[in-house]
């Protein structure tokens, strides 16, 4: 667990702001030292009593019970692995505020979406998943800059909701210089399937044919940049990839049917020894391999009223995340909500 | 192009030795700026004028035509595209000298082995792949560092062609620090079929998927290290791709069948909602990642006669390759030959 001591925040606004992470392994740790560096007064708890011993011997405040932890706090970031989030997420709602604004950072959103709902609770949590990690685990290996300038997803809803969104969106904007991408949870989890989840099914596809290869250590000794870069994701812990994968398996099966297509294709060229439709498929990939690393993106402000039940404002979010773009300022000030929103060059949403 | 000056073979061994590099772009630029910078007498040819140009504004010695950037040379090495391999080879065979030692780069090796074979030039041409790249090309990306410490297969024969392998094998290992893995030319393709090219299917795949996506510009706005990890070699040019896969073609597609079938057990037992299957699978997964990342090694040394007809020196060092294993010194002395070699822990060959 390391510190890093750059300044976000640099207007002070979120200096004693009490907040809590309920989780505090890398992501949940990075989160925890990221809001502490920009002055916010940040508990953190885990389940695990050698992970909050650690804890405190780095200064942090990681009291022994969830309760203590999150009683009084104005937002709780739950942190902890997919399938405890449900359960963490009632006992938390239970303990905090009832202004408290609750949000979580988990890989899928649909699911825990539809539960908050169900259990009535769609007015103060934020569904979240900020697009970063690392194939370590662990609060020894948080870092405060993990997350920074990541793209961050939020989910917003209409009604009291959407202020709790509005006040995360700008938290996450400042504090981690965050790109918050706003979506619905179903586009998120369809989105996130291809951009995230089945590249984890190849990795472990490569890495798994490779054990089983009749020269897997020359494979191995031969070993550049491709499969190197193919396979790294499969160094994840295994039971983290597992539940990722079941979180969000229907929209998984659908992105992994759209590559095996591509791939068939692919391997049809080659079998047909048909170099042309092999040189343009691959120059279609590299279209996107191109988008990737350089889209130009349109800047605009959008001003929206503060008060009313927000379904346009809600409607232009989804459609601006949908599109591939993001948010880099919300303020609400004189009766109004303003954000500054990119929107890949030509495709802003009216 | 940019030139490192650290200084490889400090004894000077390799110093005022006349080389060729013909194909000068990102690879051969590259292996060109490395072996002038160990002192050797280079010269480079490139069928573009420009690139020749650009070469000798860098002061390197780049004649208009490949006869004469071969001529009296001890060893050409061939780092053209590979469709362009098999005539270059004819060419400069007939414009080197009898004992210029000829090697490639290539990426495939079975095909141009059987060639050089049945024009009666396996005396002299030691196939080879150093196995490093980029996603960028051409001269201008060239830097002596790009193949340093890199795995180069190098493929030994029987008979007179025994003793260019072994000055090959001396010549990268004292300029390039490189692990000379000794392949056959049909084990190196197998194993490159799955360490280098069905990443590269694999990788086009994924991003070709993408860009056929209903929710394409989220997928990229969503994008972090598991899809930038997976479709970076779709950034390749397309037409090198597609030339490298063509030269493998059947081996490439017997990987892809063992990486679709694992793909396939991950996917049922996603499907099936199994998540001790799905976690067992990634435990394989992990493992093989973490081999990749730390084998341990057994050092030895193995000496040869000299002289004879090399099948037992040939055939033990066919063996250490495709059992992952790799060579850091090769010395021929007082009529024996030793070898360092280095085999995965507990697998060293008779």
């Amino acid at each position: 667990m390391t510190t890093d001591a750059s300044a976000p925040d640099p207007a002070g606004r979120w200096a004693g702001v009490r907040a809590a992470v309920v989780g505090t392994g890398l992501i949940g740790g990075s989160v925890l030292l990221r809001l502490r560096a920009a002055g916010l007064d940040v508990a953190g708890w885990d389940p695990d009593p050698a992970t909050r011993r650690h804890a405190r011997r780095q200064g942090v405040e990681a009291p022994e019970t969830l309760d203590e932890a999150v009683a009084g706090r104005r937002v709780v970031l739950l942190c902890g692995p997919l399938p405890t989030l449900a359960d963490t997420l009632l006992r938390v709602a239970r303990a905090a505020p009832p202004d408290c604004v609750l949000t979580d950072v988990g890989s899928t959103k649909a699911e825990l979406a539809a539960f908050a709902t169900r259990h009535g609770l769609v007015d103060r949590f934020v569904p979240g998943h900020p697009m970063a990690g690392a194939d370590s685990a662990g609060l020894t290996s948080a870092t405060a800059a993990l997350l920074d300038s990541a793209a961050w997803v939020l989910c917003p809803s209409d009604g009291p909701a959407t202020a709790a969104f509005r006040w995360l969106a700008a938290l996450v904007v400042d504090v981690f210089r965050a790109r918050v991408v706003p979506m619905s949870p179903q586009e998120h989890d369809e989105a996130a399937a291809l951009a995230s989840h089945v590249p984890h099914l190849l990795a472990g596809a490569l890495a798994g044919a490779a054990r089983h290869a009749a020269l897997r250590d020359a494979v191995l000794a031969l070993a550049a940049g491709s499969f190197r870069d193919g396979t790294r994701v499969a160094g994840t812990p295994a039971a983290r990839t597992a539940s990722m994968l079941l979180g969000n398996r229907d929209r998984v099966l659908d992105g992994l049917a759209g590559v095996t297509a591509f791939l068939d294709r692919l391997a049809g060229a080659l079998r047909a020894g048909d170099a042309a439709s092999l040189t343009a498929l691959y120059a279609e990939a590299e279209a996107t391999r191109s988008a990737l690393l350089a889209r130009p993106f349109d800047t605009s402000v959008r001003v929206f009223p503060a008060g009313g039940d927000h379904a346009a404002e809600v409607a232009w979010l989804r459609r601006l995340g949908a599109g591939g773009g993001h948010l880099s300022a919300c303020r609400v000030a004189a009766g109004t909500v303003s954000y500054t929103a990119h929107a890949p060059a030509g495709t802003a949403p009216a």
